[in-house]
């Protein structure tokens, strides 16, 4: 599954959308595998699209919302393998993307991985925070939230966030598929079962809270001091551009 | 507490009837401290007797799963100390005994332990996977739990499977009593709440559920795919011997 | 915040109740962040004072139990960032109020730290347990409760019961500060959401267990063998003396 949104891949309601068909679609063709990488050649995924938040249409962002956490159960909790060939930075939400997958390659060079959500002032939910501390330990978890933190790919490495370091994409999934070859001779519906068992508490967690993890989204856009500082940092990114 | 079925004390009703006879003697006893291993030169253990599984009387099996509930309660959740000289390999089952324990040593060389279930096409149970995640990471444990990982020696001490090498049998039980006699002036009844504190939480899990664990076993090797595959491995045994 | 009770910060029922209201104006000035230091040379603090529950009054042993609750609340929960510049010395409540911050600093030298209750026959409560395995892994938690392990300072860097090492006093707080300037550019609510949604899992199990946990305690403080004990110890120190 490749994501293909130029520039950037930020994740809008399109792309979600996107996203979650061609989860269930793998699912239905019982394919054994999936490896989630990115046409863009810097960026793995910037992560939610800022500007479905930004001044939204309250019926569209609910949308957005529900349509993110899909995609999540669909990726956090498929049958199928799942691996990440992070060919470039992956903030936030291409954070959660890659940590939702059962392993991680990431390209060497100048690039990123990590939840920065606080530095734009916003709350990462209890889901993001379930899915970091199923891949790295809690302390550092709870380091790299509050702080923002973005790790570079020796950090990544050395915390657990990514498992493996490659030279280009193409190396990156060929290590993903080394990954998906450690199963040949596992059968399929003890790996599956396995996984899911031991992702169980935090899946359970979201379908237990979904309804109120919405409604907190809902809030939290619809905060004018939120709809404020995302106004800053939109117009900080077109001084930029 | 030595365990002594030759070849490989595979663990039938027999000898899980044993170790939880010999549970309750040393707690009796107050004795202060137990060190579990292997009369067997090359295996600690193989693991749970597979032909208890094959074909199974309804009424044994289900006896045989109860038992071994059972020894994990009163091993894991122990009030006196536990270590494992861990003196061959340690698969499966084998395991699950050894993490169990408080400490682990293992002898040098050529053996390997894990939670290899699933390259049976078995899953391991939740409490399974808590005693393995009371000894290493979330992460870690998801990646050998599904890809049935069998750690050498090295891997094990550096992911904290085991807490020491060692170079023969002698020194395992060596070091075992060096554990044993870090707790010599330590009050018992402080010692042995705190460990069961830590534990709490997964024995009570197993508690709250062991009807249901039963249940799921019981399905389990009822499941026609499930005995075919495992005619098929007793086969492949077979061949070998 | 400096802790001063010389000579070595014994943590008793006034110096709680200083503390607890010195966090509460620390949260009604909307201060950023709190540095938590000893004005002894040689201890940061050595942990509950034992002659609040040797021979105790019942009243004021309540008292002294809630106010602990509180400060721990107040500390461990804060909204305000916390670092702790760990100048000497801190077994047990010393260690404990050392955890409940964000960041931990300490002094190069031949101090220690660790929650050492159980080799004065006592038993840490689930939550000096909890913050514990927010701060290290459970496996290193449960082998260093049991034994009473206290860390030197390079053994506490390795496994993350703290974060840097300093060369004085100075420096300690120089990189507590250093580590509150990693927010100059984090939105303060999204940060400090962010801490407690990470830390309510503990958070809430006291509150709910507050009652209970108090008894327990009471009972302990109640209980001949722990009186006894207590006394064999403060004979102890009174020759050492």
């Amino acid at each position: 599954m490749t994501l293909q949104r130029p520039p950037v891949n930020s994740l809008n309601l399109d792309l979600l959308k996107e996203m979650s068909k061609s989860l269930d679609e793998i699912a239905k063709n019982k394919s054994k595998a999936m490896i989630l990488t990115s046409a863009s050649p810097k960026v793995f995924s910037a992560g939610l699209d800022i500007m479905e938040m930004y001044k939204p249409d309250l019926k569209r962002v609910e949308e957005f919302w529900t349509t993110l956490q899909e995609v999540w159960f669909k990726l956090f909790g498929s049958n199928f393998i799942t691996a990440a060939a992070i060919n470039g930075h992956a903030p936030a939400g291409g954070c959660l993307l890659a940590m939702s997958c059962e392993y991680r390659v990431m390209t060497g060079g100048n690039f990123s991985i990590g939840l920065n959500e606080t530095a734009l002032g916003i709350v990462a939910p209890n889901w993001f925070m379930d899915t970091m501390t199923n891949t790295i330990p809690v302390r550092e978890a709870e380091y790299a939230l509050t702080t923002a933190r973005m790790f570079n790919v020796e950090e990544a490495l050395k915390v657990g966030l990514i498992d493996e370091v490659a030279t280009d994409k193409d190396d990156a999934i060929a290590k993903c598929k080394g990954f998906i070859g450690k199963f040949d001779r596992i059968p399929a519906l003890a790996r599956s079962i396995t996984k899911l068992k031991m992702r169980q508490a935090a899946i359970k967690r979201l379908q237990d809270g979904r309804r109120e993890d919405l409604n907190e989204f809902l809030q939290f856009v619809q905060n004018p001091k939120i709809q404020k500082s995302l106004e800053m940092y939109i117009q900080s990114l077109k001084k930029k551009a």
